[in-house]
C-alpha cells in the first residue's frame, strides 16, 4: 500500500489554495461560473460554452418538478416522519428516480444513441436531410414495433396532443446550434411514427430531454443523474412548501384512516423435497 | 375518492388491540414468534414451519456480514460524516446491495427458477434422480456457455476450492426436508460444469442462498430483499463496532491524504448541429 | 500508510474458511443461531442467552409493522416509481425512521438511562422496592413537567386506554429475568404520573421497547437501529403485499388528482445590505 | 375524504399546459431561467434578482466538491457495489451530508441568525458601524467561550491561515449589495475572536456560506438542503470521473485486504433483574 494514490481532477486543497477542475475555486469559479455551467463542467471536465449551458439548463428546468409525483410525496412523508434529517428526506425522494418515473430520459438517450452510433460507424454516415432522417426513423419505429417494444419518449398519459416542452426544447437547441443527431432522429420519429402505429402520439418531455443531453455529448451512463440533479432542486422546493403549507400529514392520514384490514393471503407452499 | 380504501393484512390497530397478519400482536406474536420466523411470515403471509425457519435463518446467517465490504465501509463512513442519523448510515449501506455484491442471490434464484418452471410446465416434469438432474444441468451450463454468459452462483474470487457455506446449506436443507428442485439443480451444476468449462469452480454461498430461498417458495422479486434484511443486522454490527473501535476516519484519511491531483481529462465535444 | 490495518471481529474469510465473530460461520453459526440471536450477537459481540433472545425478539415483533405508516407508504411509492431497485425502496422507507415515528424507542431508552445511571453512581444506589421506584419516578415526572417537557414513552394517539404491547413486554421480561432498572422505572412512571399530570396516559409500545432494549445492555446509540432492523422485516412484508395486492398507484393518484394549484406565496425579502 | 385537496404552487399540468410557480414552463422558464436561479425560486417562491443569483451560485460553487470527502467515497463505493442504480449512489452520498461534514453551513447560519434576530427585536436595533458589530461579536464569542462551546464557522483543519473562499464571498456579496447582518456579524467575529481566544482562527468557507445564505433570506431549516444541492452536482462529477478513471475498487481493496481479524470484545452484561 506504500504507493497507493487516488487521482482526481476535481476538488483539491492545500493550506493556501482550493482548486476545482484545475482552477482557483475562489477567484476563477465563485462569482464567475453559474451552477448549471458548473454541473456540466464537473460531469465532463470540459467547460461548456454559453449555448451548451442554455440547452442544459433548459433541460434541468423541464425536469425539476412535476407536482405531486411519487418522489415529491416521498420526500414530504419522510420529512414528516424524520424532521431531523433533511438529507434523508431528499435522498428518499431521489430513490424514486428509477426506471419508471425518471428513467425515460436515460432510456430515450440510450435508445437514440444506439441508432446514431450505428449510423456513424457506417460508411454512409448520418443523414443530411429531413427525408434522410425520416427513412432512418421509419426503420427504427418499425423494428421496435415488430419486436413488440415501445419507442422510448413516445406517448404521454396527460399531454395527449403534445407535450409543450418538446417543441420548446427543439427551438432552444436550434437557437444555440446544438440540434444534433439525437434530436434530429427524435424529431423524425415524431413525424413518421403514425405511419407505422396508426395514430399520433406526442413526443414527451422526458424523452426530448434525453435526446438533448445526448446531443450535448454528456455520458449516457449519467443521463439519469442529470434528471436527479434537476429533481433535487424540485424536492427542496417541495420541502420549502411543506414547511409553510404542510400536506404530508393529511396524505398520511388519508391512507392510514382508509386502511381496510383483510385476511392474510398466504403464498402457497408448492415445492417439496426432491429427495 | 369517497370510497377509496387500502387493503392490508399486515399491521392494524384499534383503540384496544393491535393485530399483525390477523393475529393478536401482544398475545400471539410477541414472545412466541422468532424474528426470522416473523420476517418469513410477513413476506409470505403464511406461517413457516420450524424446518423452513431453520433453512431461512441459516441463509440470513450466511449473508449477514462479510467484513469490510463496500456496504460496510459505506455505513461506517456515512456515520462518520453524519453521526446524527443512524437511519441514514444504514440506508446508505443498503444502497450498495445491488446487482454486483448482493445481486448474485437474486440472480441465481431467478436463473434456477426459470429452468425449474420450464421443466415443471413440461409433461415429463422434474427429474427424479441425480442422473436426471445432471442431464438438465449439463444442458443448462452448455447453453449459458454457448451464449457467452456466466452461470450465476458459480465461482468465487476467494474460496477457490469451495465455499464452506454451500455444503452446509445443502445439509441443513436436507435435514429439514426442504431440499427442492432449485437446490437439486444447483448441486447438479456443481457436479457437471467441469465437463463443459474444463475446470472446477466452486458453487458460491450467495448462489446457494438464492437456491435455498427459491426452494422455500419465497417470491423471486424479493430475494434481494432477504439478503438486505440479513445485511441490516450485519450493518448494525458494523456500527456497533465502529462505535467502540472506530476505523472510518482512518479509512477516510487513507484516501484523502493519498489523493493525487491530475489535470482534467475533458470529454471531447464530438457532435455538431445536424442542421 | 505502510502499516495501516483495520481491526474487526465481525466477518472474515480465508481461502478455506469463513468466520463470524470468531466462530466458524458454516458449522457453528448456520443452522444453529437464530436471526434475532445473531443480530444481538453482532451488536454486542456477546452471545445472548435464550431469555435475552426472547425479550429481544419480542421487541422486534412489537416494532416490525404498524400498517400504513409513512415509512410503509414511502417504500411502496418508491417501488412504484423505481421497481428496478428493491434496495432503494427499503432504504427510502428506513429513512423515515427518525425522531418522530421511530425515535421514541431511542428517546425513551436514553431518558430512562440517564436517570438509572445517575442513581447507579449515587452511593444509595438503585431502589430495591416498588415504593422506592415510585419515589424516583415521581421526581422524574415532576422535573419534566416543570421544565415543560414530555416524558418519552408516555401517551398514545390511538391506544388511549393502554397499549397492549406494554404489559405483554413487562410480562415477557419478568418471565426471562430481564426486568431491570429501565423497565422498573418505566413501569413506575406509569403508576405515578397521574398524580403530577392529573390524568392517566398509557405507557406506549415504542417506549417500553426502548426500556427493554436498555435493560438488555444494548448500546443506547443504536436503539434506533434495532427499531430499523425490525422495520426492515416489516417493509419487506409491505413490498410483498404490494407485489400481489398493489395500492401504491392508487395512493399516488389520490394525491396527484387532488392537487389544487395555488398562487405562489413568496418568502419576503427582509434583509438589506448593512453597508 | 370527499373534499380533500392538496394545494401547491409548484409544478402543475393540464392536457395542454405545464406551469411551474404559476409560470408557463415551456415559454417562460425553459431557456430563460438559469438553474441556480430556478433552485432559489423554487425554495422561496420568489424570483431572485441577478445579484441574489450571483451570491447564491457562488455559494453553490464553494460547496460543490471538496475532493475525496466521505460523501464522495461513499458515492463511488456504492456505485461499485450497485452499478444498476445511479439514484442509489447519489442518495448514499447525500446521506453523509449531516451534522459533521455539511452541517457547518446550517449551524453557522442558525447561530448568526439567533443573534441577529435578537438584535432586530431589540429597540436599539442592528449596529450601524464596524465598531458596533465588533461589540456584538465580542459579546457573542465571549458567551460561547464561557459556555464551553465552539463558534460555528471558526477554524479549519487545513486552511489554518485563512480559507480563500471567505474573503471572496464577502467581496461578491458586497458587489451585489447583499452583504447583510449575518455576514457583518460573521466578519466581525473574524476580527475580534483573537482577543477572547488568544489566537487567530480562520473563518471557514462552510460558515461563510451559511451566513451568505441567511443574508439571502433563505429558510434556515433548508440551509443544509442547499449544501446538498451543491453536493449533488459534485457527486455527479465524482461518478463521471469514476466512470473513466475508477478508484473505488482500489479503495475497497485497500480496506478489505488490510483487515485485521481480532477477537470479539463483548459488551458486558451489567444489569440484572430488579425484581
Amino acid at each position: 500500500m506504500t504507493d497507493q494514490s487516488y487521482p482526481t481532477a476535481l476538488g483539491a486543497s492545500s493550506r493556501d489554495a482550493i482548486t476545482l477542475l484545475g482552477h482557483d475555486l475562489a477567484n476563477d469559479v465563485m462569482g464567475r461560473v453559474g451552477f448549471g455551467e458548473l454541473a456540466f463542467w464537473l460531469a465532463t471536465q470540459r467547460r461548456p460554452d454559453p449555448g451548451e449551458v442554455r440547452v442544459f439548463e433548459a433541460v434541468l428546468a423541464a425536469l425539476a418538478d412535476h407536482g405531486f409525483t411519487p418522489t415529491a410525496i416521498v420526500t414530504r412523508l419522510t420529512w414528516l416522519s424524520a424532521p431531523d434529517s433533511v438529507q434523508g428526506a431528499l435522498a428518499a425522494g431521489l430513490l424514486g428516480g428509477g426506471s419508471r418515473f425518471l428513467g425515460v430520459t436515460e432510456d430515450c438517450g440510450r435508445f437514440l444513441h444506439e441508432v446514431v452510433a450505428a449510423l456513424d460507424a457506417d460508411p454512409t454516415g448520418l443523414p443530411t436531410s429531413t427525408e434522410g432522417w425520416d427513412v432512418v426513423a421509419l426503420d427504427v419505429v418499425r423494428r421496435q414495433r415488430e419486436a413488440g417494444r415501445f419507442v422510448p419518449g413516445l406517448g404521454h398519459h396527460v399531454h395527449k396532443d403534445g407535450d409543450p416542452r418538446t417543441p420548446r426544447l427543439f427551438e432552444i437547441a436550434r437557437e444555440e446550434g446544438r440540434f444534433g443527431p439525437h434530436l434530429s432522429l427524435f424529431e423524425a420519429i415524431g413525424r413518421v411514427h403514425p405511419e407505422v402505429i396508426g395514430r399520433t402520439l406526442p413526443l414527451n418531455g422526458a424523452g426530448v430531454c434525453g435526446a438533448a443531453l445526448a446531443d450535448l455529448d454528456l455520458p449516457l451512463e449519467l443521463l439519469r443523474g442529470f434528471a436527479l440533479l434537476a429533481r433535487t432542486a424540485g424536492l427542496i422546493g417541495q420541502l420549502a412548501e411543506e414547511l409553510r403549507h404542510p400536506v404530508a400529514n393529511d396524505i398520511f392520514l388519508s391512507v392510514d384512516l382508509n386502511n381496510r384490514p383483510v385476511d392474510p393471503d398466504p403464498l402457497p407452499r408448492t415445492l417439496e423435497s426432491t429427495e
